[in-house]
């Protein structure tokens, strides 16, 4: 046994960013993994997903969740191997979904660790499609969202884990869809691969294309990123529409409240005039009880290859930091994945 | 017959006002009454309603509804008897709830014009807590803010038609009910008549009397007002609250967006991490199906005393422009109206 199966490596919280994270916020260590005690599993990290909430969790600003605290192991989904079990419903070799966080090694007492099918061709899906991103495309879209057959949706971050989902749903329900995302190779793909009706960079003119784009105006919008992207969508949304509220990427860094004007009354008055429906949603809060469907419904749908999903893998533990950074700056393309261990 | 009963005395809109409406904008003036044809009816105008929303139609800006034209009658509900009918489904002594604006008479075709109970004790609660406002009330309470026992509700514009219906229902529903009004007298209505159990003066200390009046937070927000009221109850919002939208009357007046910083990012950052609902609504275009609901539970709480209503009636046509532009203001005290004739 080679010394790195005796430690675990792991990342902790340093301190709390200030803006955007930087490399400091983060550190690296190696701890001796203690011996398993009668109830618990040793589990070894394979993939760990690297996902934008994560950025909220850095703060402690008041949140639905609570925050890491300084100096413990950042949080976050992994699929690992159960490497040793004295826990009756685990066995040594079990393929897992579990939320081990930013390590190497986790010994855990088997909460919140679910089995994986161990023929799953590609395990790490359940981190992306098959998972928690996939299930928020794809409750937001249906649940809060509604499209009908020939509406117009417009989805935020249209490459991205959930973005990408939400779009490819629309248009299984027969719906315009309408990407935006940041640059023409993330437009080609969500055009040529994915099959939106139209993708607009949002480096382009926005407000211009977009509204070019929708020549019906919009009536779902699904909204992650938040910023000058919303401001583009809300004098395009249509009387009755629907805005599902996941995330605020473009939000997350912000140090303060951005200049004026103050753009509230703008929403508020379009709300009240459109007679709209912005509902916000945490995934994991709020649809605990239908992960069942959800997950029934969209394997069948990739098994058919009616839904597509790509991944941006990054290799080693020790880059998760920069590539968790990057992610925040839409550097990735596809599902963010760092690889921790081959198996 | 006397002169005044051979002319229609009316008011029409002069010019579109820039900001706060002001007598300029208004005309009025005498017209003969045409003679009535054929599948018509003549009405004359007991009570005519004064509404915030009559502001949005007196300006061009895209809404949901037709801009009144600049030389036409100001549009609003009324109260009206029916004195000469040749439509079949009127007989002259009908009293009618009717949609004939500012103005004395009306020649009508019909559309849109009710026939109330004979007996009506109080005919113009037609136009308020029995009308438009109590129905607006009734709908956006319930229907989009869910209240449950126990929770904490806070109204808006708490002493005005439609605010002080919705506190007395959630106190029906067993809520804790929070007004918000302008000056001492209306916070002694609210709580003394009206039974809610705290009201605030919103010319207070409003985000501190606001958190201590609701320890638990807000569930639901019921919002026709905007602006610092607003901003006050957003970080009060629970997980999970709604906000039923139907009126923003402190932003009507605004000739441009207020100076920053810019909100919006707050209230989307507060949808997502309480996972809000925020809805508009307009009750005429959204429930028209339920109003027979609406209108027979209502009618039994009005009548069991358990909803009580005030009005405050203005006698004259003429004074209605005068009236109006106070009502923006909040110089009212209970719904407005205005007594047109006497019968």
């Amino acid at each position: 046994m080679n010394q790195s199966a005796l430690l675990n490596r792991r990342i902790l919280l340093k301190s709390r960013p200030i803006g955007a994270p930087v490399a400091e916020n983060f550190q690296i260590e190696e701890v001796a993994i203690p011996a398993v005690q009668e109830g618990q599993v040793k589990l070894k990290t394979l993939f760990l997903s690297l996902d934008p909430y994560m950025r909220g969790r850095m703060s402690d600003a008041p949140s639905y969740a609570e925050p890491v605290q300084v100096g413990s192991v950042m949080c976050g989904g992994t699929i690992s191997r159960v490497e040793e079990s004295k826990h009756p419903k685990f066995q040594s070799g079990d393929l897992v979904l579990s939320y081990s966080g930013w390590q190497s090694f986790e010994i855990s007492d088997g909460k919140g660790v679910t089995k994986l099918d161990p023929k799953m061709s590609h395990p790490s899906l359940a981190l992306g499609v098959l998972g928690m991103p996939g299930f928020t495309a794809y409750m937001g879209l249906l649940d809060i969202g509604q499209p009908k057959e020939g509406e117009t949706v417009v989805v935020a971050a249209a490459s991205g884990a959930v973005g990408s989902v939400v779009g490819q749903i629309a248009k299984l329900k027969g719906c315009r869809t309408v990407g935006i995302v940041g640059g023409p190779e993330k437009c080609r793909y969500v055009t040529e691969e994915l099959g939106f009706d139209v993708c607009i960079d949002r480096r382009a003119d926005l407000r211009t294309e977009l509204a070019a784009a929708c020549p019906k105006g919009i009536d779902v919008y699904f909204e992650n990123v938040g910023g000058a992207v919303f401001e583009a969508v809300m004098p395009l949304l249509n009387v009755r529409a629907r805005v599902p509220l996941c995330g605020l990427i473009s939000h997350y860094n912000d140090t303060k409240l951005p200049e004026g004007p103050n753009r509230l009354p703008q929403l508020t008055r379009t709300i009240l005039t459109k007679r709209i429906k912005i509902q916000g949603y945490i995934i994991s809060e709020d649809y605990r009880n239908r992960f069942g469907e959800f997950f029934s419904q969209m394997s069948t749908w990739v098994n058919e290859g009616r839904i597509k999903s790509r991944e941006d893998v990054v290799n080693g533990l020790d880059n998760a930091p920069q590539a968790f950074i990057g992610l925040l700056e839409g550097r990735n393309f596809g599902k963010l994945i760092v690889r921790v261990a081959s198996n």
